[in-house]
């Protein structure tokens, strides 16, 4: 077996009946959280010049594009929601490959699914399936890939988004496999794009290149079947370390239900803080200090602690547990202001709070201690690598969605997508104004 | 100074006066060739498929596409164009960095021509500046990133099709360097790919790519500037070399004017040893024997001694000779049949060649010694880098054409060139049936 047999077995043998429960809500959780993120996002100037070129080019209408009316080319569908939605840097996230899943995936799932005609099901699993694919896929990689250079969201993601087009077209394995192939020699995306508009369009192309390489091989074309692992293949050129153990249990188990969804608009690294201080309950005016102790890394990265923008606020432990302890909702895009960070109880409260390096707090995590005024202390802890209770996690997501797009937008989305409504009735959702 | 400005300076600096006549020469016998060959290869299979999917999708009818007298969105007139002008391997071939610099970024350069509607002289410069570029930008990158299985054609190419584009538009050398940052996070192509649909394809998708990239940046994108060589970059990533020898001389010398025309419908391994016999006359009936010398490393790929169809012809020094010697155009597509290795002078000629391994003779050479009837000896020499008269060129070029397109089609096709003819007639005369 190789890693092309296995994902194209999997993706065309998988039966509805072999998919989990856990799994498929998992699934409606980023599908709620990317319409969130991806509409939340459809102002920013990414998404407004790609969408623009997209809809000069124009061509069939045959799927849903953010932010606009007018239907496009599933490809060019991908392309211009895989941009948006990753343009707020607010969608999951796996950490076992480092990157993001959905916004690859969920738009070449629905773009495809839009263009066929197939039913919500149908949909929702083909994301599923595509979106384990991009991670199953970014494992096989490793992190010397990502590493090196290599943007996984959009080179795994490429593969995944494949994958969810070929199931949608109904793919066996052995045309699974000729995609494949064909990704394997345009799949493409470096991470020295991060900080410019390049970042949220590497998943755009990543979701219209499986895209345009499902349909080409649906309309016969041939490339290169072991086009991933050849001699002369995608992961011996791409510094591919090619661990074959990415592939356990694939089909029984599903890395996917560990996908993460940020909570907080800001810098990863202060969300571990702000659940921390979420489970400790203090009134603003009793806080005396607080202290934070993070693993060194995110030293030098968010711990500034009295910026006065609202890019600044992004990247302070001190400002964002004042906004959270003062009542502002972290989880919304507006939030962080120049008006917050000029606020005398912002500063006020701020000012009580330090930040101190401890290697023995994981990357992913955080301890907080905080001293109120009779002088008694409040310590909490807290990992986002913890398994999380699904329904928790249910209502966390639905949270967010509502701050972005107003509670009743946001219950309208979460009925659609746990209703498993038609793709047509998710693009629409997401074309209103 | 960096790759990145030296290039952008170079694309959006050279005047018009300061390109020579030689270079503009060259840059219209490749035009000439590049229709040929791409309308010639319009009924491929691979053609067939990327052009349906293309018209599938639809959109504006800006640029001409080879084989339909649809009109399609200049980046998808670019996808199918690089495609289908690659279909048949004909094209030309620039041994320095080894890629076909013309079925890359002349589609890229018509099609945005023809969608900003400049004028042909225009078209012709931007073509060339682009040409220029695919093999500056493919010496950078250097052998290794050819050897460790990337297809320079496309990833070099890529930057090549960016910057005509980018020409036609206009752009300042800061527009430019953006275009090359965009490109630089999605050039991709392998040459594990070769031997399937994926090769022609890969020079497509660096059209399309290049296409795509001038146009987001002409609305406003803004990617990293220094996306090549930067830590992360493409170099770094790719296995590049950085070698900035490859910008010696550039706007003032043009490396694009060594590029080689394929003038043989066969393995480019057999075309010294036709070019060879073109030097030495002799009647087919007056041939004792013939001994042709060749590098060793083309020992077991083009030496089949007596193949019993046309794919096998185009791997068969003393097939081809045999043609040659006979009257048969080995420039003639479907001069290679079962039919020619079937017959009985053919067979009898063929059997009189033997052919010798000489690590002295050039990979790009042949030597031939010919024992006629009297006992009399002829001997010749070709070596394909050897520098070729520019009217001898002309006019195998041009014979090339008469063989692929008749002798009419071949003749206007010029007359468009040499007259330096608007984009929309370029792109006319190829949509002809």
């Amino acid at each position: 077996m190789t890693i092309t047999t296995e994902i194209s077995e999997f993706t065309a043998g998988i039966t509805s009946a072999a998919i989990p429960s856990p799994a498929r809500r998992v699934l409606q959780l980023s599908l709620l959280d990317w319409m969130a993120v991806g509409i939340a996002g459809r102002d920013e100037p990414v998404a407004g010049i790609v969408r623009d070129v997209a809809l000069a080019e124009g061509g069939v209408g045959a799927a849903s594009v953010i932010g606009t009316q007018t239907r496009l080319p599933a490809r060019a569908a991908a392309l211009v929601n895989g941009t948006t939605s990753h343009a707020l840097d607010y969608d999951d996230t796996h950490f076992a490959h480092i990157g993001h899943p959905s916004v690859v995936v969920i738009p070449a799932a629905l773009a495809m699914a839009q263009q066929v005609g197939v039913n919500g099901r149908a949909l929702q699993e083909a994301a599923l399936i595509g979106a384990e694919v991009s991670i199953r896929i970014g494992l096989w990689l490793g992190r010397g890939h990502y590493q090196v250079g290599y943007h996984q969201t959009a080179t795994a993601g490429a593969f995944g988004a494949a994958m969810a087009a070929a199931r949608v077209l109904g793919m066996d394995a052995a045309q699974c496999a000729q995609v494949l192939g064909v990704v394997a020699t345009r799949a493409s995306g470096l991470k020295s794009q991060f900080g410019t508009m390049g970042k949220p369009y590497n998943a755009g192309i990543a979701a219209a290149n499986g895209v345009e390489a499902a349909i080409l091989v649906n309309a016969g074309f041939e490339g290169r079947v072991d086009g991933i692992e050849s001699a002369l293949g995608f992961g011996a050129t791409h510094h591919g370390e090619g661990d074959m153990r990415a592939l356990d249990g694939i089909g029984a188990a599903w890395v996917f239900e560990s996908v993460s969804h940020k909570f907080h608009a800001c810098c990863h690294g202060l969300h571990a803080t702000l659940e921390t201080a979420a489970g400790i309950d203090v009134a603003a005016d009793d806080i005396a200090m607080i202290e934070v102790q993070t693993n060194p890394r995110w030293i030098g990265v968010c711990d500034q602690a009295a910026p006065m923008n609202g890019l600044g606020a992004k990247f302070s432990y001190a400002t964002v547990l004042a906004m959270h302890y003062l009542g502002h909702r972290t989880g919304a895009l507006g939030c962080y202001s120049d008006a917050i960070c000029a606020r005398a109880d912002v500063q006020a409260l701020r000012a009580r709070v330090s930040v101190v390096a401890n290697a023995d707090v994981a990357e992913t995590a955080a301890r907080l201690r905080i001293v109120v005024s009779d002088g008694s202390e409040h310590r909490g802890a807290y990992d986002l690598e913890a398994p999380m209770d699904i329904a928790a996690r249910q209502a966390k997501v639905q949270a967010k969605a509502a701050v972005l797009l107003g509670a009743d937008q946001a219950a309208a989305c979460w009925t659609l997508v746990e209703g498993e409504a038609a793709p047509n009735e998710i693009g629409a959702a997401l074309t209103r104004s």
